[in-house]
């Protein structure tokens, strides 16, 4: 099988032209007319994972491993680090970023994961209308992502509404309209400008919320793999942070 | 007393100009020949805070409420809500923020607060040698600052070597040379890049790392305004997040 | 009545998306959702006009009061001396320029004011058929503009047509195909280049040529008004300039 | 005499380099190595002149003939049109623009013409302290530059302070320190933003306030010229405005 | 005649609006309303072609006069000095660039000079399946496009597919998609990156491939021409380079 | 022996600082800690020399491998074809570019191989006064450099004066001075724009003027090398143009 069949299948289920202009989604390790074996499914990679991947296979991830072009190979970046061991390993690499976030991510998380009946606002921003206290809201958000230790920002003791962007969404709360906004990866002045306009926050980690990419895709190229006689192994990418 | 004369002390210890290019420390709001009665320190001014500031006071806060420059004042962002209220009460506002971080804030938060023997390495970076486990060096540090949680990249247990940035340091990264890098708002695919190369982090926190700055400031000015009858009041800015 | 309703209505109007990239119409200061007692009708703003504005009430006025945005309220120019003076009021602030000049004021001031029959060219020029000479047609603008000199480059005796931006429109002028231009602001290479082109110009004042604008508008909500119970008071805008 | 040797005497008195990056200055049609007879100097040039000036000459002007670069010759704006004219006749033609404002132009239109004992504040704006009313100073300018008609704004009875820039200054109005500032070519809006921060302005004509280029250049070369048996003739530059 | 009459109907046959965003074709020096008596036809203009040119007479070239825009008209660069001859005799001069090279010239070139059987893979780029060896290929080249020297780079023996952009192309190597692309003014590293990615260069001289214009626009304007009693001289535009 | 030890060495004799802001000069693959065993030395990279060049060894080349920074490693381009070779055989590369151009490379080719007077204009222009016929200067060249094909701009029968830039130098043509411009990659317009300013051409090559960067290099660096106990082994880069 080659990366091209594949691609091609990817880029039918979510478009790659769909990604944001600053993104770096498709293929960015390895040919289109390369043959692979294994295919693997990740978040994101790390050494430890590289060295249980075997040569010769794909691997796709959530988050492109290059964002900034390159002027050096020098092996003191985690980019250069990783890529060194997969063109070692003749492994290839496609991203699928802000093209899935948009057609299935966000609302996987929100409806499967999360259970709260979203609406699409764009591209990035889903909302749901509920009613509960932030206390009962916090609690739920808490065991469904399984998050560790729970940040918030506290404005409202009920909440009628939320909106979920997963991953890093907090440069968009100026077009926030609901009650509590969950989001990962939340800064200090990001706070203040929350607690100013009254929105409510629920850091629910960038790790934490996207994780479920893996689960996801396999659920969207389980069948054409078969068809294929092939099947991914899913990749248990793990969180940098550690809370105490 | 006019602000002319504050802003001038103020400018002999910490010169404005030393700030960056894209901060906005100096006199924000009010004029140079306003005269004012009391003068208030704060990290950052929230609503209800200012609620309890007198009319034609003088503030000095360490952000600038003013980054993104504003082309409506329509009380919908953190910046125009706390504007709409200085304004409407007089009150001034001078802000030290880039300038004081290279001046002092930095060294006074590794040496007065956390304890360790910083030299400086450039305007935002300090480091010091230390002996110690990892384990040993999150408690002194979540002790010394006081942290509810304790948010780490763990890549080495022994620690030689220290470095410090308050505020949100992540984007000196690169230049890290030590084993462990301390500062606040750190984000994933930072965490991700610090783990590849090696380098252990502890989020101390944007508003816990930064909080001294009154306390800081305070002390440098007490004698100038003693001699000019006036003595600052301490505003506790708050922390937009909670924990649990 | 709340900001948002005549918003709304001035938008159907004129619709504010059609203002140019450079402009800032819209609402400049203020809430969507405020209340407000009084409406009042201005070309600009000025600090005796704003003494006479009652508390609590709306402007409109042609020229937005920002535009280069701002990064300080220090109350030394001529738009946050205002500024203070409106948040100190609560007054709110919609301004209508280029939105208004293209769908109406240019072509009121064109056939109302000069009674020129004049057809649209482009967003911002009028052109109109004329047969008299310059002497005459000077004669005309001055009397049914009321300028108090008349300042004019004068290039041909016999005039055929004409060509018209309210304002301030001498960045068109390479566009101009008629014998004449009558616009305002116009300066010494702005004439040097129209002489060496051969086409006249006759200065009509920005203050003068749309003044206008509050009559004009005050007619087209008039209606909505009444039916909202209230009534525009047209304030006078002061023409900054005298003549000897 | 060869261009070469003017060019680097002209260099001498008001050296080119010290021009505005947007400027022009220098040798703008002809080259360093042609000889040339007569010599003329004017504030600019018009199609008329251009008639009267003789074959092989040498002009000076205060503006730039090209300040937007070219990408066609089409002889339908004022540079085109005088360029095609310039190279029929090999007229060479050499500006000194921002740098003899610099050097000389400026100082001695305050000086020699108006006759107020102005000092320099940076390269563009002159002050002086005088002590009269405002009706007082417009009189003595008005009669000093002949001017026409007199533009004003009017915001202060007693004038203890001026300054003063040739030609358009408008865009320094925000350094003015003084009670009054006297430049040409004022705007509306400037006059608003004058009026609103309290400062008084003298529109002086930017034809008008510039017109003694000539005169000052002629007496900084005359002697060079004479000591090669040369004599400049100074040209009217024709105001292209005309008043009622 | 008019110019105006002759840049219609060229911009009837290959409209100006086609050119690329950098490039200057269309009506370079002269006026829409000048007549021209004789029409001459060239690639490019030299000192000495001028000089054979009658006065009042029009150039349409293929390569602009003038690419920089020009500040000074110095005669010391290449476009200076042919501009000052041409304006010295009247001469209008018109250029037909990349509007013609999609519209007409390189299939020209492709299908009447070179012979193969193009078709137009975008606005730059045809391909023509061939079967030769890249031995035979050269010979046919430089026969049909007179090379005095051939400079190749050679990947592969045998030839299936060819690619071809008159003038310079090497800026569009990364697309190509055939064994070999034909184009001129080949530098060195372009040779390598060919080289590495296996596509075999020819370098058919940027002169040498476009020398065909004149030819080409004669046959497409000949028949107009003669309905208004002219007819195009051609001129032999001379190739600046020597070999040995 | 570190990689960090020869670069610094390297920088010793040519400081990678003096580079220009474009250029990519520096360690581009590979560690500052890792040790190498052999030392190659060539002007560029080829697929073929790869395939000898041993592991865990390192080359210094004159042109850096990168230029354009890179988002993708798709060994669909020259720089990841042969960056995918280097890092599965760990083989490091440095490469010195526009500082040996500045320090050694021009001069030595001006100098040592072409054998004549040259003194340093700037940066990447060399100057020597000549005295013997354009023909004559062109048998020199063609020897010295053993150029297979001559490719020449005709202007002048006798040459006084030649300048020298090794390499790609044509955008310095405006600020030539002499006679003769020797330099590689000349293309048409370049030729044009030289045929009309009275400047004669001999294109050097680039790879032929630039080939000598090893041999220089090597007697840079022998003795350092020797002294630590390896010797550098000189790659022969070839040239990807045949010409017949």
């Amino acid at each position: 099988m080659k990366i091209r069949d594949i691609y091609n299948y990817l880029d039918s289920i979510s478009p790659f032209e769909l990604q944001e202009k600053w993104d770096n989604s498709g293929l960015i390790v390895g040919n289109m007319d390369d043959k692979f074996k294994d295919v693997y499914i990740s978040l994101d990679l790390d050494l430890d994972m590289i060295k249980k991947i075997k040569k010769n296979s794909l691997i796709i991830t959530h988050h492109p491993l290059i964002f900034s072009p390159l002027k050096t190979l020098n092996n003191n970046t985690y980019s250069t680090k990783i890529l060194k061991k997969l063109i070692k390993k003749d492994i290839s690499l496609i991203s699928m970023h802000t093209n899935i976030d948009k057609t299935h991510l966000n609302m996987y998380v929100g409806k499967e994961i999360l259970g709260f009946d979203f609406k699409k606002i764009d591209d990035f921003v889903l909302t749901a209308k509920i009613d509960m206290s932030f206390k009962e809201l916090k609690k739920i958000v808490k065991e469904k992502l399984k998050l560790e230790i729970l940040k918030t920002v506290n404005c409202k003791k009920h909440i009628n509404s939320i909106s979920l962007t997963t991953g890093s969404g907090m440069s968009l709360l100026s077009s926030i309209q609901t009650d509590c906004f969950l989001t990962g990866d939340i800064k200090y002045h990001e706070a203040m400008e929350a607690k100013a306009t009254n929105i409510s926050l629920i850091d629910i980690g960038h790790y934490e919320s996207e994780i479920y990419f893996s689960r996801l895709l396999n659920g969207l190229i389980e069948k054409y793999l078969q068809n294929n006689n092939k099947e991914a192994i899913i990749q248990a990418s793990k969180n940098p942070f550690e809370y105490k």
